[in-house]
């Protein structure tokens, strides 16, 4: 269907006369080759000749200079819409060129297009532009206006299947228009599906193709024609990023995280000198391998033989942590590279975070040289728990699970690093990648995903250096384990300076947004979701299906428990009669049923314990939200007992649903929240709004792993 | 410029003959009569009649039948646009007459409308509805099907003025569209304006029209110009809830929250029971009025004397706390009102929650008889520290303070309770309102915004009893005191039933939420927000103007509080350069000035102190936001100590600038925040959205109270 042919010639062309956009008819026939429908259209070169061409199209047409070296048709007056009749063509083609001259006597006029008028029909806006993120990526909206206005646009990277395009088509707000809204026909989905993934075919097959424009696309019942297309070469839109292979990935990553032999390069006896911290917590932490500190001028470290320079450690070493100013990192790490370490940890600041790039851009080649990764520079360090390795000179952490956690910024690692310890949250893994010279996010990515250590991956970014890769990543990462990802700077960027409609509209947000959702990540709002989120989703058993049940003491918090879950895209169960007569069994009558289920304020233990075995219990409830209300009958330590034994009976019957908890009383509501949550169910006091958003941060991500069912 | 007259007689004749709706003509001549422009118009009887009259307006025409019995024209094939020729405008009366027959052959014919076609400009919809809490409400937003899906429409209460006019026009998603977009010109906001202020007018001269819409209204630079106009009428409509004034509300409520004497009705001796657990409080909680115990089986209950009943409690009492079943409460307060009693404090419950509607009507009618006003049934009681008042059986409250709270549900009264405690809020009253049989959120606004010892006032709700006199109340005190409302419930009413299309548009919680900003009310997105703004908007100082400065150690905290920021309408100032030179004074060369003022990590405590001072001399800068990183050279508890002497020195000074911070570090930021916030810094650790909200939420009020000068 799709003829690369035709496209080769005319971008050789393009490429050829040195021009950066192609002209209508050019842009027309690219559509063409890719199966894009495009209205009838000839190439008039005389008023004579777009008569005729008038006539056999069917009048009315459209008239429209072709100019190489006109962009803004419509501002020079090169646009006349809706000539009926010979003569009106005939007079449009001479004024069409007389104000293409007027608006610039040097352009070069190829002639004009002669064009179908199409009519009816819903516009959209079909584009692909070349983000300095994701690559090529395509847009999708409603055209007109008010779109523009409301920003309302999707965006996926390219190339894209049938799936993601319907995904587009159904993911702007205003979706329900093309669904057909007050009588009129909804538009060919099908059709709207197939400009989408044409569009993408074309800009991957042809990189070069720095942005396309088809604006409008007129959609209707039938099909969808690309009305309007615009498209924009440029040869450094086809650069790609070095990508290294899994293999290689998980090679150098493994001898990283579990290393048997760590040099400290810059190792210190000094307390309070960095390198003197490291070594502190190598040994502290536990680390089981060998840690041999380098320095020329100590004998010994630490009870640890000291040696002057890498080259004189005995045996293989696999990591290097440089403790040492960032003018010395060179050559220590030319030393570290013949010694055939795997990484180099490279602590020190005063690289590409200060403006000294050169020194930045010439570690990474000296690593490189060597088969190196660099960690860093600029970072506090890493943990692994797993090994007792405590990597950092931060204090040790020796809380082991499941999670493992990475930061782009010094300060939101120690965030991160005291809120584990204080909510005695189990990681696996606590990494900092700094400047991100060479390992990012993609690597740790890959390491976890492999690590039968780790469980769930949170990662603190600002960027991402080669966002295509990592949404490659994570798709594949998070189908068998959450990865959630608190992306900083969402709102500072801006619009870019763009030169068509698909880039303007596309704000570096919206994209990480759409892409990274569309890869199965879960977005964390705000650093205290990302932590909470990285505590208490591991901790809740993945729900079967989405028929969640609120059983609530309070009415008030039942309310608010249903706006969170509203908020949170989770669905209150309808309870089917015979659920409700078995649930109202256990509650007063003026109680309700439904869901929430309001057992009423003031009930004793056992009714709390019913409902929820109940609950438990019945295979068509997938997950409970409890709302529990301070009473003396009921008192919350007697609420938390009760909770995490009904929870672990059931658990021990091989019924594992998820349990969250809000905790609405006076203050021994806190301990009874930290004493559910060390027995598997996520509760909070004084908030209706967390343990909500937890169970629906877990909830997205097994929708998008698919395990739903 | 308005003529009720007509409007009189029209409502007259619709009244005479059963109507529920007006005709087109008579909608166009009550539009009119509010000096809201409608196109040219003729009723015509005869097709040759409409030719003269179409000719008279200027062709082309829109022809429109005119039946009492035909509301939906369009449905009955009864509107043709676009007659251009008197042969047209023949032809399309006959077809349109013949048409309605054929849709519903007994509707009466009154004619055809024969109406000028306007063209060009933005089609907007102005209408009024009358909502359940609310009453007359005006409704704006954009025409077009797109509008109608993306619900971009905005209400205030009628009437309203020509500000509040202005704040609707700017106030919908799409405003830029009629600022002109693309090269279109602005729309008037003048005759929009206009247009919304006469709608308002009419509806509350007339409160019979239950919905006026005028769908589409077409706005150009010259005017606005109401194409179509259906007014419903409905003499139910018109009916307004029972209102006290304001003397009777303070009067009622200072004796009820400044009692001297309190008669405990049901006090008991018996540990356990409710009329126990109240007495005790009252005791416990060192109330200093007299407590007067009422039970017929008692002599003396905690050395208090117990009376047989009310009646025989000597002088006078204030208030009368019901800790008896439901159903002896009409008896009860019977003889309470006869006594006197200012307020009734119903705890108990089995009223109108359990559907015993027609018992809690029974005890409001009792209660109005002799002038008492009820607070509850179904509640916790209610505290007012002030006076050592703990009228609950809950436990006592002692951490005195500004802030005034109260909640629908008891659940969440828990919530406050315990969150306070635990926060150690200086808290002047807790109050449950319950089943809100009469005293209401209204009477304690009234009452709080006259009472010294309160400074903010925090609401949960789920409904209001008369939104109208909660909006102007809340309008009132919030220019002198921050009022804080969480309003629950607000993703669960759905759309109403409506046959309008702006009763369609007004789904509750977008009424709620425009009129209750309009109110100046800062509305809590849920439960915890709730809590912490009312923790820490009164110990945030009120800032004198918009310029937001971060200063921050970590530039991710940097980067994630300009985020929050952004989330939060806060404005990042933009630093003029010799306040940036006077910055980059205090910080390393490879630190950023601008905005955040990344002072870098590894600085020791005179680089924050420094630069703090800076941000709280200089006069341009008017709140702080603090981003601290956890490092050994300046340790979380170093941090804090400064920071509250810095603050507290300028203070001194006479310089009160809001402070807030986020704290990133291990465990120790905790007793640092802690610490803190007893110093009046609101300060969080592990988060960088809450201090941020805290401080948004401030400036929201300070905004619409009109401080910022």
């Amino acid at each position: 269907m799709t003829d690369k042919e035709i496209v080769e010639k005319i971008l050789e062309k393009v490429a050829a006369e040195g021009r950066s956009s192609l002209t209508a008819p050019e842009g027309r026939d690219v559509c063409e080759a890719y199966g894009i429908p495009t209205p009838h259209e000839r190439l008039a070169t005389t008023a004579e000749e777009a008569v005729a061409q008038a006539e056999e199209i069917g009048l009315p047409v459209v008239l429209k200079i072709v100019s190489p070296d006109i962009l803004h048709k419509t501002e020079a007056g090169g646009v006349l819409v809706g000539l009926a009749t010979a003569d009106a063509v005939a007079d449009g083609f001479r004024t069409i060129v007389g104000n293409a001259k007027a608006y610039d006597a040097d352009a070069g006029i190829t002639g004009v297009q002669v064009q179908q008028l199409l009519t009816g029909g819903q516009e959209v806006i079909v584009g692909a532009t070349t983000d300095r993120t994701f690559g090529k990526i395509v847009a999708f909206g409603l055209g007109g206006v008010l779109v523009e206005v409301l920003k309302d646009v999707t965006f996926r990277l390219a190339p894209l299947d049938r799936d993601q395009a319907f995904s587009m088509i159904d993911g702007i707000a205003a979706a329900e228009v093309l669904r057909g809204v007050r009588g009129a026909e909804p538009v060919s989905r099908d059709a709207l599906a197939e400009v989408l993934t044409r569009v993408g075919a074309l800009v991957t097959d042809f990189p070069q193709l720095a942005e396309v424009d088809l604006n409008p696309v007129l959609a209707t019942a039938d099909g969808a024609t690309a009305v309007d297309v615009r498209i924009l070469v440029d040869p450094e839109a086809a650069r790609e990023p070095v990508r290294f292979s899994q293999e290689e990935i998980l090679a150098s990553m493994t001898r990283i995280m579990k290393p048997a032999s760590i040099a400290v390069i810059g190792a210190s006896a000094e307390a309070g000198k960095i390198g003197n911290s490291v070594m502190k917590n190598l040994v502290d932490g536990g680390f089981a391998g060998e840690i041999h500190p380098v320095n020329p001028k100590a004998a010994e470290i630490l009870d640890h033989k000291a040696y002057p320079s890498i080259s004189d450690v005995p045996g293989d070493v696999d990591v290097a942590i440089f403790a040492i100013p960032a003018k010395f990192v060179p050559a220590a790490l030319e030393e570290a590279g013949r010694k055939g370490v795997a990484g180099a940890i490279l602590i020190p600041s005063g690289f590409g975070e200060t403006g000294n790039i050169a020194l930045q851009d010439q570690v990474v080649a000296i690593a490189r040289g060597h088969g190196v990764r660099i960690l860093g520079p600029n970072i506090y360090g890493y943990y692994y728990t797993p090994e007792n390795l405590s990597a950092t000179f931060c204090t040790p952490y020796d809380v082991k699970g499941g999670v493992a956690l990475s930061s782009q910024s010094g300060g939101i690692g120690m965030a991160i690093l005291g809120f584990s310890r204080s909510a005695k949250m189990g990681v696996s893994s606590i990494v900092g990648v700094g400047n991100k010279a060479d390992i990012d996010e993609d690597d740790l990515l890959t390491f976890f995903e492999h690590d039968e250590n780790t469980e769930l991956i949170a990662m603190h970014l600002e960027d991402l250096k080669d966002g295509r890769s990592f949404a490659e990543t994570a798709k594949r990462v998070s189908a068998r384990k959450p990865v959630v990802v608190l992306k900083a700077g969402r709102t500072t960027q801006g619009a870019k300076a763009a030169s068509s409609h698909t880039g303007a509209l596309a704000g570096d947000d919206k994209v990480y947004d759409d892409i990274l959702r569309q890869s199965g990540v879960i977005r964390a709002p705000g650093l205290n979701d990302l932590l909470e989120f990285a505590r208490g989703i591991p901790l809740l058993p993945t729900p079967k299906g989405e028929n969640v049940v609120i059983i609530t003491g309070a009415g008030g918090s039942g309310v608010l428990l249903s706006d969170a879950c509203v908020d949170n895209g989770l669905n209150l169960m309808e309870i089917p009669p015979d659920l409700d007569t078995a649930f109202r069994k256990f509650i007063p009558p003026f109680g309700a049923a439904g869901n929430p289920i309001d057992i009423t304020g003031g009930e004793p233990p056992a009714t709390y314990r019913n409902t929820i075995a109940l609950g438990l219990e019945d295979e068509r409830i997938h997950a409970l939200i409890l709302g529990y209300w301070h009473t003396i009958v009921t008192p919350p330590m007697v609420f938390a007992e009760l909770v995490s034994e009904v929870v672990s009976e059931y658990r021990a019957k091989g019924i594992h649903k998820p349990v969250v908890a809000s905790l609405a009383g006076d203050v021994e509501v806190e301990e009874a929240s930290d004493f559910l949550y060390q027995h598997g169910v996520v509760a909070y006091p004084y908030t209706t709004e967390k343990p909500v958003a937890v169970l629906g941060a877990k909830y997205r991500w097994a929708r998008s792993a698919g395990l739903l069912g």
